[in-house]
Order: structure tokens, then C-alpha cells, then sequence
């Protein structure tokens, strides 16, 4: 239709000598960012399933110090020799790009190491929103190698909400003395949390969250194989840090024990979520192109006749097959 | 197709005596919530332009004051004898549905004012968001002859965002000391801000954050009709609350000035997000019910073959048609 067709492999990502082509690499999300379209011939050719990979999501309302602990993961996982990428979501600033997250990561400590990536996206208008784009880049990343990809966001919203379902481990991070509003907003966040996180835990008050959360957590109503632990940090200086990676280790091992369940009803998310995605990028671009509904749209909107009355007709209008 | 018919029309939302029905009412907006398609043809029918509405959004992060500043902007308005609603929405709650913020208004001073209608919404796994339920609750307020529609939403993310297009007039919340964090997402709320409230007024640092607005406003690229006031207020105190009903009507003023296109815009805008809507609500319904499709998906899923490959193969069962 207007796919373009497959340019690329996975190879065209790495340089004569092995090393991944960082700059290829950032221009292709780039086109992920711009044109989702475009990018995936490309994709499908690149897409490699990579079983190994931890995806990480990070996420919690903003001063939390999301950015800390993110440098500190990196760190850890750079001990261990892992390949790490960030992705940093501003879903914030659809009209920006929002590269401010990202940008503040990007000059920290790992700013030089090679084997970490980091990049920063904004919903750049997309239709659907940021976690198509995001979950594209995401699966580029662990096919061209990556061990761990962490996904930061900010924000407790919908957009956050969908994002980390995506990931098979989630971080929401909280921190002592948010006040009422945010406890107001955790009750939303706590059904996709895997592992919560109170960082700057030597603030007053962190007694106070961990009981909140612990007493949130009891009244879920079904009964969770995994309870998600609650886990003190203090990112500025490093503190916590190792039970926070442990009990991400502890989560893994959970997730790979169920294996079979787990990873399918993840497998059958993301699946639904590309379709849905993907009819309606499919439709858009049929109505945008197709005259006889512009010109009818162009009548409705003007006429300022009841919108409810014109989708009724839309539904006339517009037909749908599945062809075998 | 699905769609029932209608069921209802205006004067079924009143009383014999030509009060309100606020419990009919309220029963309309669950079905919205959890079987929009159900209402639409209800929608269309009890529908009609209410040109003189006042259509205000508030938002802001969490802890700013909205519930508060929302407060007055009631009793403003109810001292001009207008007929007011407010709809809470809280994203962040897709879960629990997010009666809290809504909850927190109904108990306050206006609980037991008849002309006063208080609904909190969250979205109940609606697809597309809230945004599309948000609207047809306020068309829905507007026909039934509400002089004021209030949106209060949480956050600053891309699900505000979105609400906030469906107003006419946006309110963006803010307050002193909000941190480094609250920086980087004021970038992406300033477009879609009217006016800026500095809710707090009282406390350090209230003037560099105006400074720092201001700064933002002037690095704007476009030249605006519209240039957005910075408020102060401290609605605790019941501060600066005419300053700032002065500047909504100011911007009501505005809008009025430039009636047609600014009109228009708006409902072209409204019109689209409905299209949009409606395209991916029947499509989802279409493969819903489609044998052949199902069977397709499961096979595609379960396989655990390349998600990209079977998104081309989608694209070639897909038809779509417009039929004149």
C-alpha cells in the first residue's frame, strides 16, 4: 500500500568490526519517531526475538529522582558487563519532542561509554500515542543486542500506564511526603507495579509511604503469585541500590519460572497492541487519501449539523472486509 | 450495526416541573463511560448547540490546588446565576475508574447547591483514552442547558493534553517550588495553555516562576492573536480570583472576536478526534467478530514468528471501502 518495502538488516546496524552503528541506529528512531510507516519493512527484516533481554520499565510522578536511579541501574548493569539503553519518554511534550529527560541523562557519567545507549523520545503527534513508537524502538534495541532497555517516563497518566505494559518488569518510584494528591494518583499506578520504589528514603515520612503502600497492596482484591516488594532508596548516594537490582533479579527469575503463561499473555499484549495500532493507522491513511470521504467530511464539520448524527452516517458509509 | 437506536430525547432529561433529572443524568454519563457506542444514538438525538457555553479546562500537577481553585471558580459562577458542572477526569486511574478527585469536590460547599453538577470520570479501559468519553459528557452537559462546563484534570501528560483540546478555554496550574522536574513538562503544557495560574502565590518563589513563564512565552516562535496571561491567585484564601475570572472572560471575549475561525477550528478539531474514535471503535469491533480474523491472530500470536512480518500479512486481509 504505501509500505515502503525492506531497505535494511540487521547487519547494515554494525559497523566492518563488529560494533553496533550508533549513528544509523539513532537516525532509524528517528524515522520510527517521524514516520512509524516507513520503518516497518525495515523492522521486520531487523526483528530478532531476544529471550535474554531485561526490559525495564521506570516510572513515578516527577522529583522523585527517576533520573538518579536510572544512572544508577546503568551502573549496575554496566558492572555486570550488559550491554544497557535508555529510553527516556517525555510523553509530556507532544508538541517539543520533549529531549529534556533524555538530555540530562545523556550528560552523566555514562555519557562516554560506548556500550551504553540512551535516547530520548516525545510523542511527536503520533496517532495512538507514544507506546507504539516506543515499543518499536524497544524491540529494535533487543534485536540489535541490547541486554537490558530501560524505559523511563514520567508521570503517572494513561500514556505512562501504557508504556509500561510493554516492559516485563515495572519500577514505580515514590518518595516521602508527595502529599495528597499523589496518594490520590497511586491507587491508579499500583495495579502495573512490580516492584515499588521510595527513594530519598532518608526524608521524613518514608515509614509513613512504606505502610500506605503496604496497606494498598493488602486490599487487592485477587490473590498475586508475585507480591511486589517495597524497596528503600536513596539514588544520590547510591544507597538501596543493590536490594532494589536484587529484587529486580527476584522478579526475573518469577517471570522465567512462569514462563510459558507469563511471556504469552506479554506476547498477546504487545500483539494487540500493534493491531490496534496498526487498523488504525491503516484507516486514517485510507479516509485521508480517499476523495469521496473528504468531501463528505468537509460538509459535516462545516454544516455544524449534530456530530453524532454525521458518525452515524459515517458508519453507512465506511465498510470493512477481511479478505482470507 | 451494534449501534442501538435511540431510546431517549432532550425533555426525557428533565422533570415534569422542568428541573434537572440529575439521576437520569447521571445514569447516561455510566453508560457513556462503559458503553459509549450504546449512547451514541441517544447522543445524537438529545444533542444541540449551546453556542453560549463557557467550556473551561483546568489542569497542572498534582498538589498545585486545582480542587481548590475549581471551588471558587463555582462559586463565581453560581454568583452569576450560571448553571455549572464540573467533570473531574483522572487519568491515572485506569483501574479504579478515579472517583477521588470528583469525591473530594462533591464533599465540599457546593454538595448541596441543585444547580451544581459534580461527575469524576477515569477511564474504565475505554479505547482511544478518555478524551472521546470526556467529550461526549460535555455535549451531553452543554444540550441539557449548563451555562459552564469545568474539566479538571490531573497530570501533564498526553491524555490531558488531550481533554484540554476539547475546551475552549485552558487553564494550566501552577505553583512556587514545583522543582527541576516540573521545568521540563511546563514545555510541553505551555501550547495548550490560555492563561497561567500561579496557584500559592504567597509562598518563595512565585515571582521567578512568572519570570520563567514569561521567558517561555517569549520564546514562542509564532506570532499569537492571543497572548496568555500569568495569573496569581491563592485560592485557599479566595486570592485573585477575580483577576482571574477577568482574564476567562477576557479570552471568552477573544474567541467571540474571532468567531468563525476559531469556531471552526475548534469543531473541526472536536470533529476529527470523533472520526478518529468511531474508525477504531468499529474496526475493533469488525475483527472482533470476525472468525477468520481470530483465527488469524491466534495463529500470528501463538507462533511467537516476527510481529512486523504479521502486521504486513494483516495489511493484506484488511479491505477498507467508503461507499457514497
Amino acid at each position: 500500500m504505501y509500505a515502503a518495502s525492506a531497505t535494511m538488516n540487521k547487519d547494515d546496524f554494525f559497523l566492518p568490526h563488529g560494533k553496533l552503528n550508533i549513528r544509523r541506529l539513532a537516525r532509524f528512531i528517528s524515522l520510527i519517531e517521524d514516520n512509524p510507516e516507513e520503518a516497518q519493512a525495515d523492522l521486520a527484516q531487523v526483528y530478532c526475538e531476544n529471550h535474554q533481554a531485561l526490559l525495564l520499565g521506570i516510572t513515578g510522578p516527577p522529583g522523585v529522582g527517576k533520573s538518579t536511579l536510572t544512572d544508577r541501574l546503568i551502573a549496575h548493569y554496566r558492572s555486570l558487563d550488559k550491554k544497557v539503553a535508555v529510553i527516556a519518554v517525555d510523553a509530556s511534550s507532544p508538541f517539543t519532542g520533549g529531549a529534556i529527560l533524555g538530555d540530562r541523562i545523556r550528560m552523566s557519567s555514562h555519557a562516554t561509554d560506548a556500550e551504553v545507549f540512551i535516547r530520548s523520545m516525545g510523542s511527536r503527534g503520533n496517532l495512538g500515542g507514544l507506546a507504539p513508537a516506543t515499543m518499536d524502538v524497544m524491540n529494535l534495541l533487543t534485536s540489535v543486542g541490547f541486554d537490558v532497555v530501560l524505559i523511563e517516563s514520567v508521570g503517572v497518566g494513561q500514556t505512562e500506564v501504557d508504556i509500561m505494559h510493554l516492559v516485563d518488569t515495572v519500577l514505580l518510584v515514590l518518595m516521602p511526603g508527595l502529599g495528597d494528591d499523589v496518594q490520590a494518583l497511586k491507587a491508579g499506578m499500583m495495579e502495573i507495579a512490580d516492584i515499588f520504589v521510595i527513594n530519598k528514603a532518608d526524608k521524613p515520612g518514608a515509614q509513613q509511604l512504606q505502610s500506605e503502600i503496604a496497606m494498598l497492596l493488602s486490599l487487592r482484591q485477587e490473590r498475586l503469585a508475585w507480591t511486589p516488594p517495597i524497596v528503600e532508596t536513596v539514588a544520590t548516594e547510591a544507597r538501596g541500590i543493590e536490594a532494589l537490582t536484587a529484587a529486580i533479579a527476584q522478579h526475573s527469575e518469577y517471570l522465567n519460572s512462569r514462563h510459558a503463561e507469563e511471556k504469552q499473555r506479554k506476547r498477546d499484549h504487545r500483539f494487540q497492541r500493534m493491531v490496534q495500532q496498526k487498523i488504525l493507522t491503516l484507516a486514517l491513511h485510507f479516509l485521508q487519501d480517499n476523495q469521496a470521504y473528504q468531501q463528505w467530511a468537509r460538509e459535516a464539520s462545516a454544516a455544524a449539523v449534530n456530530p453524532y448524527a454525521a458518525m452515524r452516517d459515517f458508519e453507512n458509509h465506511i465498510k470493512l472486509k477481511w479478505e482470507v
